[in-house]
């Protein structure tokens, strides 16, 4: 069985400590984006979630940290990473059923159900974009070798009518999600997310509901830092982002 | 001839009183958008551009006003808003040749020439949306008879290699403004604009240009008003928005 060593990696606490998260030392290292994800997810106890590439398992973790009483599960390609999801979940008391497979091409027990929310943080860079990273786990986290249309797909397929996905991306690859979420879900909500007011997005959540008819909404800005420039001061985060990145809350998206 | 009688015209201030434009007391009648249009198109001295049903002239003249030495045409499907054009530019001094006719089957005039930009206020009503205005010609400015997806095609075919074109449209049809764009242009810039901080955009700008390849940017909101509640002072104007609204300024825009 592939898994990490105890020395290939490190434990890095999310949600100002409460959650504690073995991730790869040289490999995919989740930062803030998974866990403003899980903070834009709108699940409620007793609901059914999917993560769509679950890698370490850290919106997955951040959810269920925040709402009790979910059924959760992920589906991950790489296997030491699998590996690593359900030994974080069980470490942090946290149930997350960690499915190893392709979610293009889904894994059998997973095609037979279908859950109230999906939510993927998909790879950032296209098949051309950037150099490749030196370790090979984090390139496959990082580099789109799924299109980002399969990741949609897949995800809508394995929602109950009226189920949200949620998705968060590089702001530049907006187009794409719309693409494949217009015509075919509704209630779509687009929430950038900005380093500093009155600066262009950097990273963009967007939200749709399969079967419903409601006009797009473009929020206004998730801003993350309070200081008109960067600081050295690492806790500059706006109240709100302090809020979900420190104390879990959740993001409230209008709907 | 098709025209509109001076008891059938109000006259309204523009850019703080600079331009004085004529429209139907009954009618289609301009507001902030077209504006905010003109402020959006980076045009310069010695350029073209085409406006794509420019109505009564609002956007064409607010950008003649502001950028000198054009060579403005607009293209108009209702002849009594294209002489009320022609008659507003003559009134104002300012150079636009309007052409009687139909977008979706561009006048062969037109269809010989390419732009450095194109500019639309498409309809911002679908064809099923709400309820019809009285007035034939405000429910025809209004509705879309042309689907979005069309304004975009004669847009893209009219624009120069490296041309521009800046559409503003209600904030829910992002999705079509970006399908209609992405893999055809690049460089789109997505400007949400506000009526207020922390609000979500009730119009957007999207331009784009011909050929690029530069990935898409979803800028900081262009907000309003700064008042964080509806005002009766109408003057609540924020100060780019009154830069932009009263003295006719440009719309800051990266590229």
């Amino acid at each position: 069985m592939e898994r990490f060593g105890p020395d290939e990696l490190t434990v890095d606490g999310f949600l100002g400590g409460r959650l504690r998260i073995a991730q790869p030392r040289a490999g995919y290292r989740a930062a803030m984006d998974p866990v403003l994800l899980a903070a834009a997810c709108p699940a409620q106890t007793g609901q059914s979630v999917l993560e769509l590439g679950c890698g370490a398992g850290v919106a997955s973790l951040c959810l269920g940290w925040r709402v009790s009483g979910l059924a959760q599960s992920g589906v991950e390609l790489q296997p030491a990473y699998a590996d690593l999801a359900r030994r974080n979940a069980a470490e942090n008391g946290i149930a997350l059923e960690v499915i190893e497979g392709d979610l293009a091409q889904m894994p059998a027990d997973l095609r037979a159900r279908s859950f109230d929310h999906v939510i993927a943080n998909p790879p950032y860079f296209g098949p051309e974009d950037g150099t490749p990273a030196a370790d090979p786990g984090r390139e496959r986290a990082q580099r789109e070798a799924t299109p980002i249309s399969a990741w949609l797909d897949a995800g809508l397929r394995r929602l109950k009518p009226e189920g949200r996905i949620t998705l968060i991306q590089q702001a530049d690859r907006l187009a794409d999600l719309l693409a494949g979420l217009h015509g075919r879900t509704g209630a779509i909500t687009v929430l950038p997310i900005a380093p500093r007011a009155g600066r262009a997005a950097r990273r963009v959540i967007v939200t749709a509901r399969k079967g419903a008819r409601t006009p797009l909404q473009l929020l206004a800005p998730l801003i993350l830092h309070s200081a008109p420039m960067h600081s050295r001061d690492a806790e500059d985060l706006t109240e709100i982002a302090r809020e979900i990145l420190r104390e879990g809350q959740k993001l409230p998206i209008p709907r």
